[in-house]
């Protein structure tokens, strides 16, 4: 039993592919898919069988090492980086192989690999500094999918528990099914089985009885963005989690890269929130589950307020809400 | 546009029948069936396409109607009763019918529009009861379904909202989906559409997104068990809704006939939870929705502490907590 590895390059830069774990078939079936033409690539980033911000842009810097060796210059780039348009990182990513190598393939891959290794170390030291939290015999709750198959690395919400875990402690884990796209139960339950993990799935409405019950003792949850002030815009359900830790006085955690803090942002009402399609919630694959053309609201995030926060665990420790805006200055 | 009515005996004794709406093509299809026959008629209720303790009471009534004109005699009123073993209603409606008719089929079906008609008043008069707290403009939030498909009448939650729009206030109403089974995305947005009222499918962990957001202004859920201090069991994530209520000063009203109230149970912790089976949050439909065999905790009710609830709409009026105990007493 392992950690899973979402991405792996293999071979060398003329050569090489890389591998990824195809997450549209989790938890049926796990199976690994090996890319090594832009084609493939771009597609894998775009269906999601490669989701969550680290690792996409790890994969598109692996598939700059792609596209320049098919000769496919400057357009070849455009197109890595334009996989999946809203995706930051992706671009970034991309922008920072150009810049580091050209037009060589080489060398891509040379500063791909710092990239991945980058956010590996950074997965780590989260992970190190979040671990002590994880005591013993605790239960512990979390929200969506923030682990090692949304990074290049253990993960971030994900990684105390497996940094614990290394260090010899157990613990049980409940998983939140995330609706509508049941990140938890898809993703979280099978990379913490895969690790050896405890693990219980359970929907959502059923977090508030598992706290009454006494069951948990810390929540961790990743983030999509970070306000100066520590509210925090996460995958929907994380708020409604955060009031139900406060009513039983359990600690909920946010664990993220400096990365994920944005200091354009004062506070969370200045964090735009991602509707998405209605037949979200409108069908299960094939199943219909709301009368057709229902009105529906399908936020993708909501916005947890700081006081409901404990403390973020980033890379470089955990901190709280107002030591966000001079750690982001560098003081 | 109408509040679809889910139960209906078209007939005399000899050749009627019941129609009922098959709750288990809902929302994609809208199909009547005419129950006629012992077997048919305890399929139905086995099978889920009639559903809603009162509701089954009422079918289970008609259903000795069947039993009796067909000859089947004492066995054949057991066999309706059996349909469902833990359905209290449904054992005591057709005790009630052998009472007062025996075996003959007329003086069954003169007492099942008895006991049919005691259910439409009891929702009428929860209906008018609550109908005042659904005020012009308001928006409303419930969770599961306890309209008018769970009972005979207009239902027990929805109830209030039927009257207020026959009062001529238009409201906004947002389901919760519900978990696991989606009673919220399937029935009751169903049957708010039906009746030409405004209604929104949300997920159930969307809700404290639209608490915060100010668009409610009131809560009313239905109830399977209600103790005598006031706290109550009904389907899982009521307690969530309601701390998330609590949080935003959003009152959270529980509508149910005295028949709800069990002067057994002395507070919450008396109540006994069911556990359902382990695969309603690993699949819907044909899929897969976590790992073969993963772990999950499936408790199908919760329990709502009777701070965290406004007051009681019953056919006697609104009561709060302290008032169920003499009320039940008839004092």
């Amino acid at each position: 039993m392992a950690i899973p590895k979402t991405l792996q390059w293999r071979g060398d830069a003329a050569s090489g592919a890389l591998h990824i774990i195809d997450q549209t078939l989790l938890p049926a079936r796990r199976v690994e898919l090996a890319l090594a033409d832009t084609d493939a690539l771009v597609d894998a980033i775009a269906r999601l069988a490669v989701r969550g911000a680290p690792a996409i842009g790890v994969a598109g810097a692996y598939g700059c090492v792609i596209a320049l060796r098919q000769g496919l210059g400057e357009a070849g780039l455009e197109r890595v980086a334009n996989a999946r348009p809203t995706a930051v990182n992706l671009r970034w990513a991309v922008t920072r192989v150009r810049h580091a190598a050209g037009l060589d393939p080489q060398r891509a891959l040379a500063e791909a690999t710092r990239i991945h290794a980058e956010d590996e170390a950074s997965c780590a030291a989260i992970g190190a500094h979040g671990a002590p939290l994880v005591r013993q015999g605790m239960g512990v709750i979390t929200h969506c999918n923030a682990g090692a198959l949304a990074t290049a690395g253990m993960g971030t919400a994900l990684a105390p528990l497996y940094v614990a875990q290394q260090q010899g402690r157990s613990f049980r884990v409940f998983a939140d099914e995330t609706r509508p796209l049941l990140q938890g139960a898809r993703l979280t339950a099978f990379e913490l089985r895969e690790a050896g993990i405890d693990v219980t799935v359970i929907a959502d409405n059923m977090a508030p009885t598992v706290l009454r019950n006494g069951w948990v003792q810390l929540a961790v949850v990743g983030a999509d963005r970070i306000a100066l002030n520590g509210d925090t815009a996460n995958k929907i359900g994380t708020f409604g989690l955060a009031l139900a830790c406060r009513a039983h006085n359990v600690p909920l955690y946010v664990a993220a890269p400096r990365s994920t803090f944005d200091a354009g942002c004062a506070g969370g009402a200045d964090i735009p929130i991602e509707q998405r399609n209605a037949d979200e919630l409108r069908r299960i694959g094939p199943v219909q589950t709301a009368p057709e053309g229902v009105a529906v609201f399908n936020p993708a995030f909501d916005v947890t307020p700081a006081e409901l926060i404990a403390g973020y665990i980033t890379e470089d420790g955990i901190k709280q809400a107002a030591q966000i805006a001079p750690w982001l200055r560098g003081q």
